[in-house]
């Protein structure tokens, strides 16, 4: 895997760094800089031997990282914890864990003395094949989700490909629906070949880098032009805005990125209802999505809810719902569509179609 | 005076406009855009029939601006207004106050939505002749002043000189130090001017839009080299790093520009002791600076308690204070001086020879 650098306004430039032995990279790291690690408690217990520090008097905080936690008043307890850590602010942060973890430094680092270096070694697949990269950084507000946050990339991120072993299937396929969502936003080549060798991409950890490296291409080429997300970096909510609302209904029980995999399918049904795509379109997109398919259904007890969840997308405008749909794998498009009977009628109908 | 435009790598430019009708602006401001108004209820008090909105449909939140308000928590119920407010993405929030407000404001646009528009009517002296431009939002947290923050400045800055007319003469003499370390950092001149016709300054208003554009003038010429305060920009804590302190241990009883005053006196003391100016500069300066100080003196009673808060600033390395010095007006510089018995010294007569 090739090292690569992202080109930001915020940053000027930040780098990515694939890495192979993950304790003398972070022991070098501790030796070089002042720097205080901030680890979700759950990597530290799964990796103890590698994130135990050399030296003791390394600073390291062990957080929390839930839904729950994504929050001000989760942030203002870190920021407590590296006040008694004595911050300074010449200090870089150091993040060590998953999109969670990623949210609450990135923020922290937003915000402490108007902003502090951070650095981050992302944990999971999420993390490593899509939010590492972007800038973003998302804090819950009182029952609003990802109403705050920033645009602060890392200075640097450590891309370790052996965090992924301890992860289970259900995180690999949520991993797998997101770079899914990347590589069809490019053509159908990197699916297909996901499809292909399903099985060993599910239960074969080496088979994954090749994929995150290839995810993190294809989304750096759009961030580059549109770091803040005004433009053209709109067509990655392609499967999000009908995946969020099955995350929301569903109370986070379906992983993110396995609810991105029914919502890019649902986009695809509309595209084909709509004639953006035809029949032989969408059944090869759909092959290929349906072997990442959760268990779930719109039904009729559901369908309210969902409506109302989708009438809560930021990206709306009055009663139009703004969805990314599609002209076929690459041809991504944004659009604004009517949140209507018949669009109530056309998600059960793909349903009762699909999910029976 | 003349609008001008600050260039800054936040935002790539913003713009200062000197407006002689306010009620007219901020009527036209509504009705052209989709604006949130957030007013220091205060001034909404003072400029009722000004501030009043021609359309009743027009959001305005009326916020309390006190030190203790320039919280998370604070921030956090305001953003909470917003909410009741319907706050969108694509919203202005226009604050109406003083530094607190700017201060609020500008963390909220910081962090709501990843970042949102704002505009700013400054009301106090120190807010239209200082803080308006520079880009600076601080945030106290726990007992720790301005821990917090970002660099977020307004799109547009809309100075009214109406708004002075119900400033006290406390305010005012706040306003005249703020803008002394300006004028001080650039020559004599101004500063020399301010104190010919001190009497005027402190009673005509017609005389601060003047002073307001040079100190503006000045700062500008420095931020847009410095925007992020990380060399240059320094030397704008010329008379800040021993005022700040005085402020801590006075708990804010002495007006931030008026501590400031001190703080300037003190350090061309200092700079005196140190060989860098001789006697006939240091007087020439005190005697400009005497008619703006207020009643405080440095005692064996309180400089224990002096010697902790200035240990305790953020530019501090070590135990040596980081603070600015002069070389004669216009002739600034960064020092680092030991916090030592002979520094306790020269304050104690300081302040034995001119405060007593």
């Amino acid at each position: 895997m090739s090292d690569f650098v992202v080109s930001s306004k915020v940053k000027g430039a930040y780098s990515v760094h694939f890495i192979d032995d993950l304790q003398t990279h972070m022991r070098q790291l501790a030796a070089g800089a002042k720097v205080i690690f901030i680890v979700d408690e759950k990597v530290d217990r799964l990796f103890s031997d590698a994130l135990a520090p050399e030296n003791p008097s390394v600073r390291r905080i062990l957080i929390e990282c839930s839904e729950e936690h994504k929050t001000i008043d989760y942030c203002k307890e870190v920021i407590r914890r590296l006040i008694a850590a004595n911050v300074r602010k010449d200090d870089c942060l150091v993040a060590v864990g998953g999109g969670i973890t990623q949210d609450i430094v990135a923020f922290i680092s937003s915000i402490l003395f108007r902003g502090q270096d951070w650095k981050f070694y992302p944990t999971t697949l999420l993390a490593q094949c899509d939010s590492c990269i972007g800038s973003k950084s998302s804090i819950n507000f009182d029952h609003f989700k990802n109403l705050l946050g920033t645009f602060n990339p890392p200075s640097e991120i450590f891309i370790y490909p052996g965090f992924l072993e301890t992860l289970s299937e259900s995180e690999i396929r949520s991993g797998i629906g997101e770079m899914m969502h990347y590589f069809l936003s490019e053509g159908i080549g990197l699916a297909q070949e996901v499809s292909d060798r399903f099985e060993q991409v599910l239960h074969d950890r080496s088979a994954l880098p090749y994929l995150i490296e290839n995810s993190l291409r294809i989304k750096r080429a759009i961030i580059q032009v549109d770091e803040f997300d005004t433009s053209i970096r709109h067509i990655f909510n392609y499967g999000h805005t009908f995946g969020h609302a099955i995350e929301a209904i569903t109370h986070y029980a379906i992983p993110h990125g396995q609810a991105v995999t029914i919502g890019m399918d649902l986009a695809n049904y509309i595209s084909l209802q709509r004639g953006m795509i035809d029949r032989t379109q969408f059944d090869r997109m759909h092959a290929i999505l349906e072997k990442n398919t959760p268990s779930f259904a719109f039904t009729e007890s559901n369908i309210e809810s969902y409506f109302q969840a989708l009438s809560k997308d930021k990206k709306n405008k009055g009663n139009k719902l703004g969805c990314i749909l599609t002209f076929g794998p690459g041809k991504l498009e944004k659009v604004f569509i009517d949140m209507d009977e018949s669009l109530r009628n056309t998600i059960l109908q793909y349903s009762e179609t699909y999910h029976s």
